[in-house]
């Protein structure tokens, strides 16, 4: 099921927003009956994704649209390269253009990105991954993005994972304490715990961490820390992590890098809808 | 500031993503009634946005939170400098944090992309509006920041203005054509067309056109367009704003200039939450 | 567009207020399999409006009902005339068929008294237009009524036009500091001030108003009125206008009438459906 | 009065109809922080009702509105009587007031409509009772109107009352038929039928109706069923009941006379808002 | 209609429960475009209840899932009877089989002890009714199951009828008091008054209640109290109403017995889903 | 406690269940104004389980009620003894509380029935834990009470764990594959298969499953089992655990016993609501 209930809520708000009380321009211009096909063009390289939000799309925005796909999510695609058409009435078409595209130029836009990270440490075994710092509402339509891109997803949300951060080990007073409460989840979780420094990391595994996120860390903390951790928790980098410092962490031998910036400060792609007759 | 019913859906939904059907780390290490004050601590340099909206996030994830806010929206402020303060249950605090940040950090990279966008142009009468190039869901939000920033609005949606563009003149054949029947619109709206070179804007302004968009064109162009159209209609720049360009542009005597980039490629303000005690 | 999700949302509701948990009595009656059709019968003089949402009513209502429309929208129609056809199972047609008759009365009764203003004034220039006394909730389709029956559309809501009344002039200290204010909306919008009286009118007209709508003036003023206005802003006038005076109103040269009793008080059309096999 | 869900959600609905994305006038001309206070005044002879729902139409859109009320619902008003005064912030007493009113109007319109027909009888034992004949989402509020007015009322929806009408006996194959089936209702429920005819009223007494009514029926004939029916069922008469004729027709001693007309085309009373300070 | 919004809107919600953000075993495991049919088995002898909204489960969980119904609603079932075939897209299947299941098992079992209650007296004319204490947001499908199992219905809820119990007459000061200020309502409704012992029994007789409600009375008290009420009212035997003293109680004559252990205490069936193919 | 959003909504579509369009009997039987306290007591020996939950009826039924807890969540009560105080409206107090005994009956029920599991093995280290087998969209309110009544959830929906079933294995065509594929899931994420016999648990150990859920095997089956994989696997029994077999499970030395009887087949505690004055 790709398209869960939460994800179709979504669009449907951002169709309601986008279109009001009606496509004033639209409803004056094109007649009821009018067809139309449409393409839908890139204007530079990228790693499409969103297909199949955008085919809800239109499908939400009026019956008997439909999407033809030339360029499958997951392709790269160049200026100029056709990704799909669309047929069905004109006034649908014009009414639902731009939330379609805001949808796939955002998509795209992370899954280029997270490719561009994923390039950079393709021959290790690090994985590149997503955070929370996704846009509010679209967490599920981004995280597909970030896999369609080649990365791998971190918690989609509080209630599938514990990942104990600073805010909580101060809560708690103290990252054995904060552990210790925490071992009271089900049995089908493991525990997570956000370190600044090697003290801190030590703590963790004694008492009984099964991933370490390494935050803020230099690269030479980390490749102590992963010398201190491999083989007895899994090793996560985080904190600032850019295109030009992602190697040289993945070479400390970190398990995952996760990536803020693959969802909170992507380019879009730039695609747009042309109506061919 | 009164929240639309909208937004308040909007931030309804952020949080269910968010927190699902609970937040597992801070229900097992925080008892619940556990009280804390956090501060809301900017990262870098920045034009603060979205502090009614970060209320509005407290607020609704749990009865009891106070927001007191230091520096208000349209600050700028530097690393370091506290923005606001926010005391209530620790749950509460630790469960709505992403969310209330993910909303902040992205409108404070909006407000702080206009600034410097209106910056450049200070000294002219042109004014710096937005597009309907915004996050899916978001717009209200987005627009309330880039006015923050200093810019001004454009249409909020499809149904509170009219707007002919190139794929609206292709469905009715013809600029003129696509006016005419444009006309039959209320009383109180104007009517833009979209106009990709000279001729197109004769068409247009010979048609009545209230205003015109020039798209896309080269800055000599728009200087002769400007000189065409100028005391007939309002005149808007559109298409590809860098911030390079926009000063060249906005001398060529437009009224408007469009920048889709302040919504749809902004890179989010380095903001954080900490508890302090 | 016809039918936006908003209607969709209050024809739902209107279903679920009239049938409730269950249609009692059709249940105990009628067997689930049984069908039946319907015809839906004048039993007046009308202009016919409603059709497409008393369709949404009945597609609703329950899978495989059609709706054969014998007599369209905007149809005069006569005592005994059949405006359509129902077909399907029979227990949706019961218990579907008092919303869909309350709809399609309430409106066939605003376009047959909107057509009964617009053909007082038929020869004129002037144009019948709606105001916001609508049925909360039925808006839409109540604009579309008076569209049906040959008028023109106010504004929708307070979102996609600006007019600025005696309430809001009362709040800002005066006509020209609204107008001044007010000046900031976006550049596709207009601006309609409310005036009273000749004064009023004057200094709307120097602020620089774009509409003014001159508020229950008799109509030796209204006439005067235009002498001034004409050519520098469009005028509308409002405010107690019966059918016995909208003639008399149009040939002072005003550009509109809004007439509030189009659908503030308006006679239902007497329509019903009748099952015949 | 404790203000059921459907209503709240009814006048929710009705609030974002009208302000939609926001109050694009008010937004821009009065500040934030400006408060105000303003008169609900009579601009006739009514009966009120609804300051129940007007109250919850200021709670729902903005915090700290407080109305006071002069006149209680049911209370007969005068041109220039002040019925209620409302206090709060400017921004939301502009931004609610059409909806505040158009419920006021409608409601007050309902229940002086329905005083005037219980005013024709009041010396009788009859009930002057409403229908489903109400506005789409409305029903709750305007029965309640209906009963301010001194009225009673009939079913609220079809789960609350077993109702057999013409087009139930003709799918049911008779009068008889149909009743049998409806006797398998849960024991709090009484049946009733309507009858266009002596012979049909005989036979649904002879089958045990609980209540008849005689739809459409002349005076001689209803005078006749009341001699047949008394005693036996409760009597109903229905159909085109003008308040010119009620008197006639309560005078043949039925119990109820149910009357479309006291929702179904009511004109609306004639209050509005006036800010004071 | 048998699966009214409500049901809909509650199985929704079931399915978003269970489901949440995604299937991930499923997701992970099988492919996308997999299709698979599975059986649904009996693993007990039950009657079986609840299939039209086990199909509704799989209709909004995916489209293109069919449910063939072997043993219908009402069928009594033993342990290896196969009762329904699915068929679609295996992920669908898997996604909604705990949902499908949960529903069809409780239903069962409310059908099944409902059944076994009415066998008790199945020669009495006595009806098997249910209450209120039904599950949270179910009790539209567990009123269905009674029915399936052979039983009646009570109220639906606090709209569709009227039932004076204990608080009531506390609240209101009696007997007499509370019954009297009930008979406003409207004519369609009969009114239900609960009694404890003889004396109430006769106040609320002389009173005017249609029906008593004899609550948690012996046996012997509730022969005596249909001695004096037979005829008079209708009277429904209530309160601690085991299998084991069901025919006693039935025998004394009363016309209802309503028991609440049908909805709140019954053990759900054994029903499972097997992939076949 | 923090009530999530899920739960609100569904303590919501209970009350608009029970109540609909209004609570008929105690709107004409009470005033507006009255005002009652009232007791919450119970009639049997229970775990009580559910207060937060009935605070939020309350709450969401009406302004003003206060709910004043005697004995908290977890306290083990007698026949007579009072839980909780209520005081407010009477109107409020008499509409909501069935919907508010409903679920305190329900979830006491379920806390009851765990303690009498959990106290069977109270001396071992084996933890009882709970099953999907709940009530559809009461989830996260029974699963509370299980923990109430001393047990530990299993996972909360099918997002939050990856438990291969049979239905899994046969979609995968075999225990190795579905395990390889259900290794792409997040790091935060054990996996546990369930196996029917020593073969099957060997397969899933030398795949790597995390867990093992032994399915309806027989206590010597369990023994050996446990033999094989203790150490290697967290091991959980499963199906058919009766309260008379529970003790000789957990002495095989699993580390959970999973009981669907908790949720699926719970019997209401008996607990009622007085009114007092």
């Amino acid at each position: 099921m790709l398209i869960p209930y939460f994800v179709r809520r979504v669009i449907h708000l951002a169709l309601e927003e986008d279109i009001g009380s009606c496509d004033l321009t639209t409803e004056l211009i094109v007649s009821e009956s009018q067809k139309s096909v449409a393409l839908i063009i890139s204007k530079g390289n990228y790693v499409v994704a969103g297909l199949p939000f955008v085919n809800e799309v239109f499908r939400l925005a009026g019956q008997g649209t439909e999407l033809g796909i030339f360029l499958n999510d997951g392709s790269m695609v160049e200026k100029g390269d056709i990704i799909a058409e669309v047929s069905g009435l004109t006034r649908t078409l014009l009414s639902s253009e731009r939330v379609a595209l805001n949808i796939l130029q955002r998509l795209s836009g992370i899954a280029t990105l997270t490719h561009q990270y994923v390039q950079k440490v393709k021959d290790l075994k690090v994985k590149i991954v997503d955070t929370r710092k996704t846009t509010p509402c679209l967490r599920y339509m981004e995280k597909y993005a970030v896999r369609t891109g080649g990365g791998s997803n971190h918690r989609f949300g509080l209630d599938d994972g514990i990942l104990i951060k600073n805010n909580h080990i101060k809560a708690a007073g103290g990252i054995t304490a904060a552990i210790r409460a925490a071992k009271k989840v089900h049995h089908l979780a493991k525990i997570e715990v956000e370190v600044e420094n090697l003290n801190d990391l030590r703590e963790a595994l004694s008492s009984g961490a099964d991933v370490v996120m390494l935050d803020n860390m230099s690269v030479e903390d980390m490749r102590e820390a992963v010398e201190v951790a491999k083989g007895v928790a899994i090793i996560e980098a985080s904190g600032n992590i850019t295109i030009e410092r992602v190697r040289d962490i993945a070479e400390t031998g970190v398990d995952l890098i996760s990536v803020g910036a693959l969802t909170h400060s992507t380019p879009a792609a730039d695609i747009s809808m042309k109506i061919v007759e």
